[in-house]
């Protein structure tokens, strides 16, 4: 494990988009895909195969697939729920699919309309079906820092989900704090508990800024080994069923603190600067991020 | 030392306005400040002694220590950046005077009309001359991580004005971002080698969230032994004499970060949130802290 590599995963288009009032057309959401993939990010969360009629921020997911670039060498990811979900993900031949685990059930039952356990034992069903497929699968534990219903999120039981997801064969388990209320701490003990029961599956975190801990919740995770880390261009992102979840870590503010920490991620930061400004331009709203704005680290005069 | 315990240093009535359009009345002030104290700070950066037609954000300095509540405890403290600055200061009666000294000499120049030399025979002047009145005496080594004119600040050029600030007796040395540019690391090697040189003084840090690295900063100088910490109520901020500087951390998000943590600082969050979302009315501008529109974590349902 090189630590002075990280691998970021753009997942701007999903979860950066699919809160946000204004609905992107699919060739605005082809143009941030294939802008962050110009500016050098390897792995994006592209299109949701959920049900566009109650997210319809993610309708179009065939026909975004269908233009996007497809770069050699890019990994383009789908979210499924469910076993619709990954037929489609199938046909329209994203490179891996992405399922979401909740911790909580209140949360799992109004975003995803089961109990925790259902969706633990859909995973399952998803999981078979794309090994026979040859799709790769990685879970997202959500609401693994806390839930906006339940409060606290026993770490038992997120690292319960992770052993049961990679026994199921995931590939890569993430770790999401959904409403942005971890602190470093609990990132350190979560990824050792996950580390612990995740066998041979990677390890990625997902951190959303709502309380101005997720830099520093992504810098824990990387200090402790975690090297892949989801970022949204912009910072837009929060969930359209969790009250007050707002920006996942902007990608381009991640990239100024991992470029001059010395970490590599060969992506592109002004690039990926230049697509947060535009997407802003696109949702009417100034971005979370703060680099746009204060420009990077000051030339001499 | 006990590092579960922070020291807050509040700066918003000093650091946070003077950046500001909008310039508080010597009431709103006083409010500001009464407030932050009453949420229990125990030390705050009350009033800066510079030149009214230079920053008319920090007019009234007298007029706000006349009518502060004074509580038996708590430490105001002032900044000055000279001998007139220190008299003025005595006169007021504040419990302490800090002395900004840039580490680079153009942002020195356009910041306080002297050479980053100069400055520290200045800063040496006002040193004995505060002794000798009973006076105690920090200094902040201001652009110690980066400078809007002149990029990289040797950190070398930080600790020598650290051992000098040191020499002349100043009872604690604060390290700062004054424009928001550093990363973790450089944090970790700053506090190292100003420790080492700082003799009896204590080390503070004062960050600002420019570019999304000023919470995880804090994080990293507190695992460094760092237990005194600059923030600002609502997260304003800025440098009238530095481009592109914009807001400390928040004070409300830097203690979420903290409580959860398990570090005690003895000052309510609430109470600091509720004033930030006063103070954004009073500016007309919406707080960079996040904790005000956030809440805190979820209670469960």
């Amino acid at each position: 494990m090189d630590t002075a590599q990280v691998e970021i995963v753009e997942v701007g288009p999903r979860d950066g988009l699919q809160n946000e009032t204004a609905v992107l057309s699919v060739a605005e959401k082809v143009e941030l895909i294939d802008r962050a993939v110009a500016a050098g990010v390897r792995r994006i969360e592209a299109v949701s195969f959920v049900n566009p009629r109650r997210v319809p921020q993610m309708a179009g997911a065939e026909e975004v697939m269908a233009s996007v670039r497809r770069d050699a060498g890019v990994s383009y990811i789908g979210l499924v729920l469910n076993r619709r979900g990954l037929d489609r993900a199938l046909a329209a031949e994203v490179d891996e699919v992405n399922v979401a685990i909740p911790a909580t059930d209140v949360f799992c039952r109004r975003n995803q309309g089961c109990t925790a356990e259902e969706m633990l034992a859909a995973y399952d069903d998803i999981a078979k079906a794309a090994h026979a497929a040859g799709m790769p699968v990685s879970a997202t534990i959500s609401t693994a820092f806390g839930c906006p219903f339940e409060g606290e999120t026993p770490p038992q039981r997120v690292a319960d989900i992770a052993r049961r997801a990679a026994d199921s064969g995931a590939v890569e388990i993430a770790i999401a704090d959904t409403i942005g209320v971890g602190v470093p701490g609990q990132v350190a003990d979560l990824v050792e508990r996950v580390r612990a029961v995740a066998g041979g599956a990677g390890l990625r975190c997902h951190f959303h800024n709502t309380r101005n801990t997720g830099y520093a919740n992504a810098l824990t995770a990387h200090e402790h080994g975690v090297t892949v880390l989801d970022s949204s261009i912009g910072g837009f992102g929060g969930c359209p069923f969790a009250p007050a979840a707002t920006g996942n870590i902007a990608t381009e503010d991640l990239l100024y603190m991992l470029h001059r920490s010395g970490v590599r991620t060969g992506v592109d930061m002004r690039g990926i600067a230049a697509a947060g400004t535009w997407l802003g331009s696109r949702l009417d709203k100034e971005p979370p991020a703060l680099l746009g704005r204060a420009g990077g680290f000051p030339a001499p005069e």
